[in-house]
């Protein structure tokens, strides 16, 4: 078993090969990347993430990606608080699992970073999370009697029902839905349990993925089976995924994602011009 | 309690300090600009909003924003009559709240000026105020039965309900349907009352702030909700925000409306090229 | 009573006014073009209108927009048959209301340029006509029982109902649907009447203008409100324009076209690059 | 009856004239192109025929594009696996109808290349195949009681039904959806029978034509004609095409097919830069 490091290493090598197409004599022989150097390649793959997921749509001003921590699976890595479109390096701060940064005295931090920490906490398996108000994935919060489900293969991962976090459960009647607590983070994880994805009532969804890619991935396909589903609901009674369809196109999927992270990777560089 | 001018300079300090990223040591102290330096950042942060609505899809060629004057609060700033993605600072002009040019003989004003002179008269609370046609929200001002109401967090502003402006009700069945003199514009600001936003039947909407950014993120988030509510009716009984969630939320945005402004000027500048 | 010719130099004029915002001596005093100015100059208007309707997203790469001969009534002007967002000024060919070439043995025209010569034949008030499959308009035209009318102000000039023509009940049951002919094209335009816009079941739109702008205005605005329409009839029951509200803005938005126009113009010149 | 060979080559001229207005005086003569010059000018057009599926919303990361060889009517020509925005010459592999590249131990192919050596197998008629998930055609392939159908001449070329591939038939409830095996491409292309695209359920769709440029404009319209028949359905009942004009109009369009790829060749050069 590869441990967290490993794992991320790998990635990250995969990145720089394919990004680059050249490769140093050191790289081919597999020599391992020294630890700064991937923490500062984990940032540069969360600062691709923030501006891919900006520039598919899925977030505006609002929404955050975070990274488990590579050598630190206690920790992890997000903005601070700002648009993700415009998220640098430098604006990358490291979170302990209770969302407080690292190196205290910082910038502001976003208010919701306990989504993050409460689901590395519950879910060992997790390695990044996507939190987004994707438009069509709004309506499917807020309605009774329909829920989010695989549609198409593309979307399998999805299965057959995404859970709703009804935050009225836990704040009351008059929160302003976010989860800005521990305590509130710790109950949207539950509500999450062993999913990719959590919808949040009047507000957006979380998703989450093995990897920073695979996150990425699926906060995309959450918003794309969204539309369709949406779509498919209008012409006539749906025929939804099997549970065994879910599971095995799932599997395909996950050794495919690489094929739409270079092609968003290209497309959110040509058209996000940092300062 | 701070004075129109203070506030306005505060605004406009934040633009320089976010932007630049970069203060001198006056600034750090917080020397007051000079009044004219104020009118001419507040009518650069209008040329700004008026890029900003067009690249976000809240007006084309039709639609217009103003702007309470900074240190007169009889008074309020509004480009000329010309569409909203090419205004430059020269096209900027002042009005009393009559609707009046304060220089007369100038270019042609917007025929809906009334909107803006009313409404700064009725509402003390108003520095900013955004008429467009934006398109989601069109279908909500000529349908009974349905009211536009706050579906998600960034929305709350919404509340429970908004107001339709039915202006038969004052300029009869023949009327061009356009806000085109005092009374028309009182009976407006009379229909919007205390609310952020009021509909106006077969023509579009107005939404104030108690700012420009805030009357910006207003309408953008107008248009957003619009499109969600719309969406979500077709899947199934909605679930609404709650009294308490509406004003929760509208407070926590309140705080947050810089992150959205940022982003959406600089994708803004980067779209428009002025002549 | 101006001349076809006159009403035409106004305009030019007008568009090398606002353009360079400079004049000459003479243009001041009036002088008028002459004869072979004013048309390359209604050519060049022309040009630019095929680039606005394309960027408007009213033509793909089909769809078309003639003017009427400047100098001649029995005349108009039409690119050969391509797409209309490439056209350039060497395409404009002109051509008798037969829908002959002026000048034989030219390059492939469009297969419907019988649409725009019957309809100059028959409207002698009609100075441009575009024809399209706008993509919110095309569903109009094939179902029965829904209309499209004016829904909003900018769309006014669409008035209680919009008439749509049934090919089938001139060419039968198995044509290709083109107006491929003088007798369809008259057919069409008898069922256009005196209305500023026909639907064609299974097919588009044909749109016509007192003027190049005019025409162009009311084919992006025929699009918009059929979006709108197809919307807000899913919100409920839906309260349309009256006769006169009709008409009033109608009336007012003749006033208003150029602000859209040179808009159209700005955003079609910085995305269309000619060879 | 010209070959295979002389239809790619006569189409390819076409692209040389057309693109660069230039013809050296072989090229007028109709001087036919040596073999290796054929195979790299489909080739050039193949790529092409990428950037545009991709530039029109036909094909995201995933989907792909064949092209039947020019000169062995036996092989096909595909991309190795990779995003379709991003192909170039060299990504293009050659196949037998097997699936099998001809060149062994190359890079990754397509896990669903077997829907395109398949019904090149079948159908003799076809020289392009266009595999997508276009995103308004996925609704139509999971409904029961609404079949996709010709509701406008641009899409005549879909007639009066489109055959949905029920891949639970063949390959049980388990699969991942996907065509990944020449029995699963044998079982699609006897779904597709003689029609020009069929469905495939939960997943998208596959389109052919007698060239490249007719498969890629029947992708293209393939999914406008979903989008506006889906409109439609929402307005009222709707008239379809009847067979006659659903043949009549797929003859007219047969001609007009390069106006559309020019256009889109020209958009997707100006948006797709090759790294």
């Amino acid at each position: 078993m590869r441990t967290f490091a490993q794992v991320m290493t790998f990635g990250l090598r995969q990145i720089v090969w394919d990004h680059t197409i050249s490769r140093n004599k050191d790289e081919e022989q597999g020599a391992p990347m020294s630890d700064p150097e991937t923490v500062q390649a984990t940032i540069r793959e969360l600062v691709s993430a923030n501006h891919i997921l900006f520039d598919q749509g899925v977030v505006d001003g609002f929404g955050h990606v975070s990274v488990r921590h590579p050598h630190n699976p206690g920790r992890f890595l997000l903005s601070r608080s700002m648009a993700p479109g415009l998220v640098t390096e430098k604006d990358v701060l490291e979170f302990d699992l209770d969302g407080n940064p690292v190196v205290p005295n910082g910038p502001a931090a976003y208010l919701e970073r306990f989504i993050h920490g409460e689901i590395y906490r519950k879910r060992q398996d997790v390695m990044s999370v996507v939190h987004s108000h994707s438009p069509s994935v709004v309506p499917f919060s807020v309605v009774t009697g329909t829920r989010l489900r695989a549609i198409c293969h593309m979307c399998g991962f999805l299965g057959s029902d995404t859970p709703v976090f009804e935050i009225r459960d836990f704040a009351g009647e008059d929160s302003d839905l976010l989860i800005n607590s521990n305590r509130l983070g710790a109950a949207l994880a539950q509500s999450l349990g062993e999913q990719p994805a959590v919808l949040m009532r009047g507000h957006g969804s979380t998703v989450v993925g093995n990897s920073l890619r695979q996150a990425v991935f699926r906060a995309v396909y959450t918003e794309v089976g969204a539309r369709l589903q949406s779509e498919a609901m209008r012409l006539g009674p749906v025929t939804y995924l099997t549970k065994g369809e879910a599971a095995a196109t799932t599997k395909t999927n996950n050794t495919q994602i690489d094929r739409a992270w270079f092609l968003w990777l290209k497309a959110a560089e040509s058209r996000t011009k940092e300062g």
